[in-house]
């Protein structure tokens, strides 16, 4: 059994000639080109650019160092949760070819005719297509991962193998409980710092942050991807690719299907400070289209399959699955917000926001943000459909 | 290491003396007197009467015979989550001595001074210090195994130890599906068969039963007993000991709270079908007094512990532990109707109900408790404390 080590580029290509993905005798290229938090990531290719990524967990978070120490078995619970997925919902899952336990590695297809989502919604593109795939893949990976499709005994199998304690761990203190108290890790823009000060002292908020903390530490309602920003999509002008499943576990499917709806509105609230007229107008409705999409296809998928293909007897109850994905509903809407705070003032921010080079055009979009996700969080009860999350989104930036 | 095989009295005597538990010299005496449906229970003493209860889980359950095996393993969660709880609750927990994989066994201290609390109810006995001890031991036990006081990383490892899925399976079958439909394990009495057949048709019933299904399928909030009917627990006159733990796991709170006020229900049902005047009047004042006790020490005890004790900080809103506390209410009462309504309708019967001779008091006594049952479920959701529960009891008995 090899040992771990940490890949070099020449260890790389060593690597996937032995693997016998590209024959000894070719010259091959090995570029390093991780720009996350966590990882290495290569890309190794030959002359006539065929190409594939290597993708190595490190012992530590890349982004902080070796004080920070993090489980390798991060690459195990990425490749299965992507393997599962990819059984579920082919399309629209990057394919793992290969998964190496002592190397903490991943061998995948390589996405580079494709473009990150987050770079392009930035950037003001269009694709009118991701929303409804997004949707579609969303319903297809947790209906068929839950309790509504498995047997019970096979569930609690799968919840045992995707238990994920130390990337559970980030998103369990950086998602719900630092963006909400003093803690060094908070990184706060300065025109942003009173109303950061007011979430800790917003003792509804705060404990409608609290339910949606419990229920991600324990609803296991589904195989989640657990990471599902717009960073973790690539697209292309026909369709999209899931990557990045390292904080996989099994959660509310809520957290998966809101991350996306958090980040959309993260991009409108950047967007809407950073434009103006015609620009701005038509990607905010871009982004109210691909807000809309990925939860009316979703609900509507997730009724479908809810309604076909249930096995347990107890849940094939028509009002029980109307109301469970009105709490999925609700679930998503208090997810998407905590996103929109947490991307704001807490660790880890997002170019949706940072990239604004102007201080008021800036802290104008981190105000709306903070406002709106406060909005979802602490109104989700009294909203009937995606059209009053988008409804407040246009009164929160005056659009 | 020892093969399994299925002990007898001679095997249970040396079993124990090879342990060292008594001297080789000693004349000992063994008993089987198991009247569970799952296991050999063994009962060793010496001339002094010092003793010890020998328990060994069989391959099969014992109820139904080799056509229905289950695990061995169900052993070792039995002990483990006895000795979590004996850590937690030490006074109100039998004292578990020795685990021994292999032979599925377990040595545990004898309860011959104890009386099962089932018998001692229906026989119209009182133990007025029982709901306050168990609302005590349900606080504690639940409280410290929930994410309010363990690390989330601690917390996870427990839930992965403690996934029993054949036992969860006897329970989510024969608590939550079975008794709403057609299915030849149910056992119903001939002039309750009407009754059941209407709840098979109420849609609100049936889908608050699924949500309450669901909840006990992937809702890990903390180490459940299991199993907390009034047969688990033995009663003297000053205190009281909890036994049987082989259904424990990771499951909603309100379900090990609501299974003994479910039986106590069921008890009162049963006692005011089949006695008068002031013994019947004495009895249900009683079942009254332990029903409360029960839920307002628990619940008392629990939001103490919350306040003091809570380490999570995003836990740590008085608001959100307000409302868990009333979701564990909601909880309590809707696993505490299916309990009313499993124990009528289902496979496995109750001696309140099934040891009234009487037919006529017997049909009233079951047709009250399928009443009380859907009731408690369909309109939780608007009672406000648990005396609404008890003047829903005295509605329904006429008492």
């Amino acid at each position: 059994m090899t040992a771990y080590k940490t890949f070099s580029e020449t260890d790389v290509i060593q690597y996937v000639q032995e693997l016998g993905y590209f024959k000894k005798s070719q010259d091959l290229h090995c570029v390093e080109m991780g720009d996350g938090n966590l990882n290495l990531v290569f890309r190794v290719s030959d002359a006539k650019n065929n190409s594939l990524i290597v993708k190595q967990a490190l012992p530590y978070a890349r982004c902080v160092g070796e004080s920070w120490p993090l489980t390798l078995d991060r690459a195990r619970i990425e490749a299965e949760v992507l393997l599962e997925h990819f059984k579920i919902s082919p399309e629209y899952t990057v394919n793992i070819i290969h998964y190496d336990a002592a190397l903490a590695t991943i061998v995948m297809q390589d996405l580079n005719a494709f473009e990150i989502m987050r770079g392009e919604l930035v950037a003001g593109k269009r694709f009118p297509h991701v929303g409804r795939q997004l949707g579609r893949h969303l319903a297809q990976t947790l209906f068929y991962t839950s309790d509504f499709y498995l047997s019970a005994k096979e569930k609690k199998r799968q919840v045992a193998r995707f238990i994920n304690p130390d990337l559970c761990q980030i998103t369990e203190d950086l998602f719900f409980t630092d963006p909400y108290r003093e803690n060094e890790r908070n990184n706060i823009f300065q025109p942003t710092e009173t109303l950061s000060l007011e979430l800790r002292t917003d003792d509804n908020l705060l404990a409608e942050v609290a339910e949606l903390k419990a229920k991600f530490l324990n609803n296991t309602q589904a195989l989640l991807h657990g990471d599902m920003h717009s960073g973790s999509l690539f697209v292309d002008d026909k369709t999209m690719k899931v990557i990045d499943a390292e904080f996989g576990f099994y959660g509310p499917m809520g957290f998966d299907v809101g991350s996306p709806i958090g980040n959309y509105l993260l991009n409108y609230c950047g967007s809407a400070a950073k434009w103006d007229g015609k620009q701005k107008a038509n990607h905010l409705s871009i982004l109210k289209d691909i807000t809309r999409d990925t939860w009316t296809v979703f609900a509507k998928e997730m009724t479908e399959l809810m309604d076909d293909k249930t096995q347990d007897l107890a849940l094939q109850s028509p009002t029980y699955q109307a109301r469970f994905l009105r709490s999925v509903f609700l679930d998503t809407i208090g997810y998407a917000g905590c996103e929109l705070i947490r991307r704001t003032v807490g660790l880890a921010h997002v170019s949706d926001l940072e990239s604004i080079q102007e201080t008021n055009a800036r802290a104008v979009a981190e105000a709306n943000a903070i406002a709106l996700g406060k909005a979802l969080i602490n109104k989700r009860h009294s909203f009937v459909s995606i059209e009053d999350v988008l409804l407040e989104a246009e009164a929160i930036v005056g659009a």
